[in-house]
């Protein structure tokens, strides 16, 4: 009887634990469709990561069922697993998203060498079927053209997933959200709706994209100088923005850093960004072109070290360079954890005499997620049985379920879950179900998934304290230490001749002491007893704690 | 001729290059006096340092000129270089400042075991001559009870050092800043002002401190539960807010956190908080009375993994613990670099299941500096001659100068300087000086000053790459490796004896190749040929760079 009637399994795998790496499977009896594929960049505390990935066991093991992989759109937090994804896959399974948003994936894929994937381009109101599940996209508006949200129909019931959003009547490609596929779903029955949450602790509604292009305009008209805008290069409504007021402005466009020259290439092969041939100088022809003509559009509005921005503004730039009287717009909010970063960069600015703008002094950035009222109309359109809030942190996935509940919805309808639980839906009604196996799996050079958390650990450790490596010579037959020697890094004392020769025969004390019965024990006790001893005598000495590596060989 | 009217110099070892370890020193030849001193927290690119302090050699090198050290107010940036600066003196100097300040000092010199400092109370209206230097202290309000400006008369000219400020009307211990004193510091005239610049980027007026009374007292009101704040330990008038708002809603204090205790029982001895004895209850004494009847202040307002918050967040706290329905308000901002540590406490909160305020959804905090308004009043009230904004990074820096402009002082009266340079003023005329020694030091461990950039370098490579140690046994008679050996940590790969043996004959083979006069070289040529030969090896099997310590032993 189960078997022939198997539930709609919702089975988010990323996404719950924080902003990014979202992935949710979709599954009913022996078809799964996959709701975007996305990475995370690490924090603070994954020093040396390159990129962080949810664990997909789950889509391995269950490759047979997979019949499609759905990406809503072209951020890498929706897009960046899917290299990954596909090499471990045996199929090639199709991949259905908007033309910009296949565009940036097929970049990326490129990158990775791999060919040939099985775009199948959806648009609004495309329907698609995959096995015994369907679904209906419909557009929606984020900081990305290109967006899209899914209608999901299954014989046990439906689910719409909102995909990131904000609800923008003024958007800058003219395509707003089309409210009446929503409404008209909703009329259908919306049994589950998982809605986007990273700003569910925003209240009010968040401004249209289009209330930063006076902005820029202002700024740019009244420069004296050059005018850089550094900005999110997959963000082509603001790079638009930015073109139309240079262009207004009577200054040509520069594109510099290396995912603004990709990204807006793509969007102006596909459509999506307009800027005339006529009005792009390389950054090579600027000889003689007055100062107040050009404005450049560059990568590093997150202060990254190598980006464009910040290689002009140290100096370290191969073509640019910024100078007393330019003007930096930063047109993008610092990522949490990139603060630092961002305002170290300004001070270089600062410190060339050119004036910098950002969003704490002027409107020349908006976000692309929905505030508190977006949110709610969403709930109020959708009229969801059940409702699963979905990218955020706790406490926006909080925050979130919290609005559903101001509107009248049950708590016993609201599911605040985390990766791996599922959801079970049986004709309409949602309970959760059996978990799934779920995690995060780390990208570090080329190895995927085995970076131990101690690891991680390992090297916090390395960074706080520094380490000291001591080789110890051992005669096993002579029952003695032949010979010592010390190495150490990031640390702040020195290992002189006196250092060496004091903790050599502290260690040789302390192993005097031990008596050790050098033929059974085998090196285990001694490396032991090494590590000890030189981590008191540095304590002692010097109150810090390296890490000691012990080697100790026999001869 | 020189030698008998010596210049008054301004001398900034600290604070002109980031918001923290405030120092400068003020000379007229024979007499210098010292203005604060400040420590710096250390930030992600410098791991594993306690502490940063500005280099203060000169100050060292000139002990026998120091008449007193002059502290504006008791925030670690003004006060925690001392119990160095004191070690490090051969003569004890007095130091100046309010009851208050002098009482948070006390505590910590104690905690160095430097016994009876030399400190001289003085208030609003206080004299004092050092030398041929005078200083007249003046009220000022910040975040911290007794903070006081100073004015400083040489027989070269005056100087006006604002401390850190903001211009708070309704104070909430009634001590206003000192208006009519710096006006008539104004009309004996001001060569030189050096104002705080922490906010000269924020358009309009700080709001009072007062403002933020209602609203915890509204939030206590509602809570059903237990309700948590998390503040600054040092911000004495917060706390009797927090406190009198627990009052008016019949709830009891309980007080957790080493600097919360440490500082409230301080400020309660001097007079500066008022709570009644019977008021405050020890964690151990919950048992019985109803949450609703709780008030916890506790450090932990910017996510320290060891502070009473995060202890309690996670339920590692010894006596107290947070649950759902309970109340925890964050009346604070987070400093620059802990904004991520912050929303980690936020999100263990949210999971479970309180709520949480903080100042991006009520006003649960105001700043303790003044905004352009108040910047620009001061400069209109000072009159200044002459001009330079401290306190702050360079875009601060730079944008209160740009202030400074817009009142109509001009370009060559403001001095925008570094750490180290120096203003030298004669009959009051300011003009740039000699540099002087300057920069920062590193406080790790015991050790002071020493932590070599590289060593810093040597940990951000190890904490992004991990580490492998080699270690090769030659025998230069026989010109052979006899024996190799390797360990590591912080890699993502493992080694086994595959790897081992691999990476042993990819060693062999490179200095096979490199055929060493064994004899000659040292081991030095060795070492290098073992490092190299092995980073390839790696690199090639796992795309990773981690750092090579190579020890080569001799037989």
């Amino acid at each position: 009887m189960a078997k022939k009637n198997p539930p709609l399994r919702i089975i988010p795998l990323g996404g719950l634990d924080g902003i990014g790496k979202n992935m949710t499977a979709i599954e009913c009896g022996p078809d799964m469709v996959l709701i975007d594929a996305g990475l995370m960049f690490p924090d603070d505390s994954q020093p040396g990561i390159d990129l962080v990935l949810p664990d997909y066991t789950y889509v391995l093991e269950n490759e047979d069922k997979l019949r499609g992989i759905v990406v809503t759109h072209g951020h890498e937090d929706h897009t960046g697993a899917l290299p990954y994804l596909l090499q471990d896959l045996n199929n090639k399974v199709p991949i259905f998203s908007s033309k910009l948003t296949l565009g940036f994936i097929e970049g990326k894929l490129a990158e990775f060498r791999i060919k040939t994937p099985k775009f199948r381009e959806v648009h609004d109101g495309s329907h698609v079927n995959l096995g015994n599940i369907s679904i209906d996209f419909f557009s929606m508006t984020h900081s990305i053209p290109g967006a899209l949200g899914v209608y999901i129909k299954s014989p046990q019931g439906t689910v719409m997933h909102t995909g990131d959003f904000k609800l923008d009547q003024t958007p800058i490609d003219g395509v707003t959200p089309n409210y009446a596929a929503i409404t008209k779903f909703a009329k259908q029955g919306i049994d589950l709706l998982m809605s986007d949450s990273t700003n569910a602790n925003r209240p009010g509604f968040t401004p249209s994209e289009a209330a930063v292009g006076p902005t820029l305009n202002e700024v740019i008209k009244n420069a004296k100088g050059r005018v850089f805008v550094a900005s999110f290069s997959s963000h082509i409504h603001r790079l638009q923005q930015i073109c139309d007021a240079a262009k207004k402005c009577g200054r040509k466009i520069v594109v510099t850093g290396r995912s603004m020259l990709t990204n807006t290439r793509v969007a102006r092969e596909l459509g999506y960004l307009n800027i005339d041939e006529k009005d792009i100088l390389d950054a090579y022809e600027l000889n003689g072109i007055p100062d107040d003509q050009i404005v450049v559009m560059c990568t590093g509005s997150q202060g990254e070290p190598l980006s464009a921005l910040s290689r002009m503004a140290n100096g370290e730039h191969k073509t640019l360079s910024i100078h007393s009287g330019d003007t930096v717009i930063i047109s993008a909010t610092p990522v949490p954890g990139n603060e630092k970063a961002v305002q170290q960069v300004i001070n270089s600015l600062a410190k060339l005499g050119c004036t910098v703008v950002d969003k704490s002094t002027r409107l020349v950035h908006v976000s692309g997620h929905g505030s508190q009222e977006e949110l709610k109309l969403m709930l109020a359109m959708a009229k969801p049985s059940y409702f699963m809030p979905v990218h955020g942190e706790a406490v926006h996935l909080r925050a979130h379920a919290n609005l559903a509940r101001q509107m009248g919805m049950r708590d016993d309808h609201i599911f605040v879950v985390d990766n791996g639980d599922t959801l079970e839906m049986r004709g309409g009604e949602v309970k959760i179900g059996p978990q799934v196996e779920s995690g995060i799996v780390y990208v570090d050079g080329l190895r995927i998934g085995d970076t131990d958390p101690i690891v991680l650990r390992d090297r916090q450790k390395l960074a706080n304290d520094g380490m000291v490596t001591v080789v110890a010579i051992v005669s096993m037959k002579r029952k003695r230490i032949d010979a010592i020697e010390f190495s150490s890094r990031g640390v702040s004392f020195t290992i002189d001749d006196e250092f060496s020769s004091d903790a050599s025969a502290s260690i040789m004390k302390a192993i005097d002491k031990g008596s050790f019965d050098y033929t059974s024990n085998g090196t285990g006790a001694l490396r032991k007893a090494v590590r000890d001893s030189l981590s008191n005598f540095i304590w002692n000495r010097t109150r810090t704690r390296p890490m000691i590596i012990p080697v100790v060989m026999e001869v």
